[in-house]
């Protein structure tokens, strides 16, 4: 059943698209910033309304299929994956470097059917980047097709993660050590463009070895994750084992090589479960 | 005299197109990949290919004129500024970015007469975005005229900075004490793109509010200070004062606010000043 979800794969291209456009657009205009959890963790009028965009248009178009996006969820919906074709989507994945104009801003939907991820794309909309990718299909940008890094040793590797919006000090401290740790192994560098979505996109381009971030939400990484298996990547836990969608940890890497040396030297810290029921402090 | 060195800014501008053409050549085959300070610290024949390239053409046009280069000094050049008429030149900003393919390498030429900068121009050459700017006549990027950002707040900045090539322990500490107690002011975010030259840029474009660094060279900042400065910001040394060209210490902002609020903040570590006598293993 090659083409099940083309229909529905080919829709969320042209969602990304017409969103990657009003995202343009609105860094001419000036932008109406408001605060979520904390001062550091923003959102925009423009997060809202493209969300609003892909909601619409997905009922109109699949009126059985359910819906986790991340302002929906911060707007109190739930945050449960179900058997359910499901599309998992952040309208704006990279709201801080939205609001500064910083050129790494992408659309990400994601779409998964019995629990599994079936379709990812990816949208870098300043950039102009497509990334897609379809279960068993391969991973593309711009139509060309995606391939990992082969590099083994980790010390001739580059590793992307963030500091993300937590200013908590204990979790700060594990985000300072874990970096430390890995930078000292030594490794040529360590870079984050400041969206989860592209991070794990430059994995699957193999212009970095692999990405770990604790504090990422499944709408953050739910397509991108499509993107790096079909590029020949893997995913795991940071602690090992498989990636768990709802645990808010991820880590994509070009190879188990890498993936278990990265694991072998970071630490992990408290993060609330997506699917955990809402505490609107957090 | 506005015009003076108009003959000299315009062949920087072909030489560092004319260099991104062979760097983004030879992004398409194999590197050669060398290390110089450490094993994180690269070298690859194009670096040297582009910076010969670049001496030969200038010597042919300008023959009265100094060079300082990265990959001469490497081979034992000297690295003294003078009253000479001075090309200031990183032929491949951002090697560890060039050798894996990750999007920000950037050729810069600057320009010194009197030990003043005149000109510079910064061509990030797998972005396509030719930065250039002369003294008194503004910052450009691609032709359009660059502003840097009005915000005083720092907690409503975005900083930029590099974790660098330096994996001294004690550097290491104070490289990330520093970021850490920037990150904590809160800021909205740290970023970096793996090139001071291109880092500068985006201070310069107002994507980012300052970038701060110690241990970068006189080639890497020298064009891009002019490209900060004519795009309404300011240069300082790390702990306050004018910039020193070859204090191997760099802080560009878009404000004396917020550059006064980051100087507060960090805490420098020692690097031997670009004009030392050279110290082969250094």
């Amino acid at each position: 059943m090659p083409d099940l979800w083309q229909d529905a794969m080919d829709h969320a291209v042209t969602l990304a698209r017409k969103a990657g456009e009003i995202v343009r657009d609105a860094l001419q205009n000036d932008l109406k910033i408001m605060c979520k959890s904390s001062s550091v963790d923003l959102v925009t009028k423009t997060d809202q309304n493209v969300e609003q965009l892909i909601i619409t248009s997905v009922k109109e178009k699949f009126p059985g299929h359910s819906f986790i996006g991340e302002e929906s969820v911060a707007a109190g919906e739930p945050c449960v994956l179900t058997e359910n074709p499901t599309w998992i989507v952040d309208p704006v994945d990279g709201t801080t470097n939205f609001v500064h104009g910083y050129p790494f801003v992408a659309i990400s939907i994601g779409f998964a059917v019995n629990k599994m991820l079936e379709f990812g794309v990816v949208y870098s909309c300043i950039e102009d980047k497509m990334y897609t990718a379809q279960k068993g299909k391969g991973a593309f940008c711009n139509g060309q097709p995606l391939q990992v890094s082969n590099q083994k040793e980790i010390n001739q590797s580059i590793i992307a993660t963030e500091f993300g919006s937590n200013r908590d000090p204990d979790a700060v401290d594990k985000i300072f050590s874990n970096m430390r740790k890995i930078l000292c192994l030594p490794v040529h560098g360590i870079r984050g463009v400041g969206s989860a979505a592209i991070n794990m996109c430059l994995v699957a381009s193999g212009c970095v070895e692999a990405y770990y971030e604790i504090g990422i939400h499944c709408w953050d990484v739910a397509a991108a994750a499509v993107i790096v298996s079909e590029a020949g990547g893997v995913l795991m836990d940071v602690e090992g084992g498989p990636m768990d969608l709802m645990s808010r940890r991820v880590l994509a890497a070009n190879n188990n090589i890498i993936a278990e040396r990265i694991i072998k030297e970071i630490e992990a810290f408290p993060a609330v479960r997506d699917d955990e029921p809402v505490d609107p402090i957090k």
